[in-house]
């Protein structure tokens, strides 16, 4: 059987020696789907880094003009394609054409695509510092090597190496990518894929700016991080993958940027719980089965009070998620993984309040699963019980007294969100707020009021990030332009460089007259003086 | 013999349970110095972890002013003691009381602590952005844990672990420090500690912001940076013991600025020294001595071409460095270390032109050494070529082609610096520069026009740092105020949070009137309108 090529130095080729191929499969019915994809072996792998090489010096001679052409061209593309790449991630995912797929994922990618090429037009995203008196001036400028991403399986669109936040954010930062693309929707990828290298050849942009692989082993990847041609490395996925990517990278001191795992824990105190709390049993369920609780925000785990008014909410969220449909999951792994994971919740001391098992076939299903834990004993395993169970389930953790409440927040990991309900006809909770909210603050990198973490707004101030083991550096977010740009450039200090060899961006006059640079303390869009 | 006692929690205290003691010596005579110092045991590591953890959330709520005045009053109380700190530095170190300890260093330091000061009352350095549309907004707050820090054996004030560039980013980050302070100038440190100790005292500073530890095993350090307690680690030293800490914080996810190693490579280009060969090979022999070659921004490295202009040049650098008298290391360990390295330099290839040998006791000395290899040797041993021979030693490295100019960069390992000399008088050097610029730019973190790297201006726009294994990651700069101290925090974002919930900085009304805040994409100290 053909196997479908793979993207590299600017065309589409037949894999070199695959050392074996696979297909996507559908998971709502759990059948093969059409097209066989190879696994790439080194001698792809090489190519695809000779490329890469040879590409870094002239992505950052492009203007970024030319940058941000290709991005918005790449973007309509996508649009006048909607059609096949919609089904084609349907088919591969499970997730709904509409809304999800055609009118919330694509356009948000699209839009996260045409921003990127905003901000690289803007130049402001390079922090261009000016120091008149020393005669030292500084930005951020690509890092000089290629980006390698890598595409988890929950976004096919919005998070896709060939299409998602670390791709925009690396292209407008002028780096090459070399794509990653997951396994589990490998023509989605092509289809984005083939928009992505039409665009590049219309603007013109070097052969190895753009390249793809649909899979190689754990080995290789190693390797492919150890090459100089690789600067960075852009990863979303699981821990036990993202630490191992991590490992590779941090050897060598090459940046990496991982987002791994959240449980994003959300409290509700006692006075939202009496205004509102059937209403928030609804928000929270909710936001559970959101792609089926397969977002990286997806709140998995609950701390509220006991008493009368946690027994009423935690009837009144079992009642829902009893009631839920098993949605389809992203694939068989997904569901299994799922079935392990409330296992180990289980096995830690949570109790099983409905849900659980598997959904009925075909297909990969799971029912919405909810469960409870006391603090007193969450606190003795926290390590267990903060098992990411990736799919709609949420463990709510009973905290019975204050010391509950700062135990179970002292045993938290890093997340990437942390949510706080309380009170708003009233200051009943304000007191136990200003206890819990510096406990919480500096475990997360978003925190939220009144608001489910699911939803990532692309806003400059958004911070899809946080702590480890959230993801592997506290400073950096993934989602947000042009914020999300700054991973992948070095800081380039330029000192006593003769004017008319100095980047534009640090010579006297504005060259855009538009971008905003640090000058002598005070941020400008002027000349220098 | 009595111990110096540890700062720990508030304290001058004994060592609990010691495993050994050491002294410092006297690098100029070789002596043993007065004053023995503790090895700690797990007993004061614990201690001090104890009390870092319960002053991070207290340092967090301390308001910009207070941190400020500590970091003023600091100051201060080092100048009122300048005379004894410079004894003890110029005894430990043997490096000269005038001008460089008393009218250089010194100052420098104070000065450092002051810009951290005014940095934190301006609070610009947390980058606080606001986005009306979406109610989201973030900013960069402390990590919510200490900063470990690890001080090197060649800057006893201004890199000192609590006096120098990381703790002073640290401090005014709002972090506590431990300081590891390094054990060639135990007395420097603890008379400055003393300082800090009593500056902390008056502005009421947690029991655990500053605390001061003098040596421990290395695998004690390594379980230090494991610790809940430490957020971030900053190293100055050796790539060895840097790799050994980074390993232990990467594996939890722990950022870690690390400045390890760098040479520094000097381009002099033919029309510089067809111009002024003569003056740039006393520029060179200068900068080398500039601390008896112990900067870490010495020179080590410089290509130049070959031919009647280099071999002038070989032959002018070649007498000056021979006529230079050995100069007091930091050192035994420094000096036998550079014994080695120079060693290395030599089985790998390259030729002695003068030096080489250490200087007569008593102390510790080397000889000025200059050393020389042809660009194709060095492409072919590139690794050992560029072993950092940390004194007054430099290759020469003699390239004959425009390929072999671009063969050497291309080996070249990630430094701090890179300078390039050109002509001033004609464009003679101008297409080479343009050529050989950009594949310099990348390996760097400060690129030089006509000027030595050593001398690192405290300046907004400096970048102290550079690609593996000069640092660890290109992004970040140890000195430069503020933008070092964005390495002591994380981005904390603010999603619907209630408006009298914010940080100051983020809520409607500019807190300070001065801050510079992005509110929609402008930089402004306006407030939100």
């Amino acid at each position: 059987m053909d196997l479908h090529p793979v993207l590299i130095n600017g065309s589409w080729r037949s894999a070199d020696a695959p050392t074996g191929s696979f297909s996507a499969t559908n998971p709502t019915t759990g059948e093969a789907l059409e097209g066989r994809y190879p696994i790439s072996s080194r001698a792809d792998i090489e190519a695809a880094l000779k490329a890469a090489a040879e590409a870094g010096p002239i992505m950052r001679a492009l203007t970024p003009e030319t940058i941000a052409a290709f991005l918005e061209s790449y973007a309509s593309k996508l649009e006048e394609n909607r059609e096949a790449i919609v089904q084609a991630a349907h088919a591969e995912t499970g997730l709904p054409v509409e809304p999800r797929l055609s009118s919330v994922e694509l356009p948000r990618t699209t839009n996260q695509l045409r921003l990127a090429a905003r901000a690289a037009r803007e130049r402001s995203w390079t922090r261009p510092t000016i120091d008149t008196a020393t005669g030292i001036r500084s930005l951020h400028e690509p890092l000089g090597g290629a980006a390698l991403v890598f595409g988890p399986n929950n976004f096919p669109f919005a998070f896709n190496a060939i299409s998602g936040g670390d791709f925009a954010a690396a292209i407008a930062a002028r780096c090459p990518v070399i794509a990653k693309v997951h396994t589990s929707h490998p023509t989605t990828s092509r289809l984005m894929a083939e928009c992505a290298h039409e665009a590049a050849q219309e603007h013109r942009l070097p052969s190895g700016a753009i390249q793809v692989l649909y899979r190689m082993d754990h080995a290789l990847a190693s390797e492919m991080i150890a090459s100089p041609a690789v600067a960075a490395v852009g990863f979303t996925g699981s821990r036990s993958a993202g630490m191992t990517l991590k490992a590779a990278a941090d050897v060598l001191g090459k940046p990496s940027y991982l987002e791994m795992s959240s449980i994003n824990p959300v409290l509700l105190l006692p006075g939202a719980l009496a205004e509102r709390g059937e209403a928030l049993a609804g928000e929270l369920f909710a936001s559970c089965m959101m792609g089926v609780g397969q977002f990286c925000t997806s709140p998995g785990l609950v701390l509220l009070p006991g008493g009368a008014l946690g027994e009423a909410f935690v009837q009144s969220a079992t009642e829902k998620f009893a009631s839920g449909t098993p949605g389809v999951l992203l694939g068989k792994g997904v569901r299994d993984g799922l079935e392990e994971s409330v296992q180990t919740l289980i096995d830690a001391g949570a109790t099983l309040l409905c849900g659980g098992k598997i959904g009925p076939e075909p297909g990969f299903r799971f029912q919405p699963t909810l469960l409870k834990v006391s603090a007193s004993a969450f606190v003795k395993n926290p390590h267990a019980l903060q098992t990411e169970a990736f799919g709609p389930v949420s463990l709510l953790v009973i905290c019975e007294s204050e010391s509950e409440w700062h135990g179970a927040l002292s045993a938290l990991e890093g997340n990437l969100t942390g949510s706080l309900y309380t009170a708003t006809q009233n200051n009943a909770d304000d007191a136990l707020y200003s206890q819990l909210a510096p406990a919480l603050r500096v475990k997360v990198g978003r925190l939220l009021n009144d608001k489910m973490p699911t939803g990532v707004a692309v806003s400059p101030a958004m911070n899809h990030g946080g702590p480890f083991p959230a993801t592997g550096h506290p400073g950096f977010t993934a989602v947000g332009i042009p914020a999300s740009m700054s991973r992948f450039a070095a800081l380039h200090c330029y000192d006593n460089v003769r004017a008319e060899r100095l980047p534009s961006l640090l010579q006297n006059k504005n060259p855009t007259g538009k971008t905003w640079r640090l000058i002598d303390g005070v941020w400008t869009t002027a000349d220098v003086a």
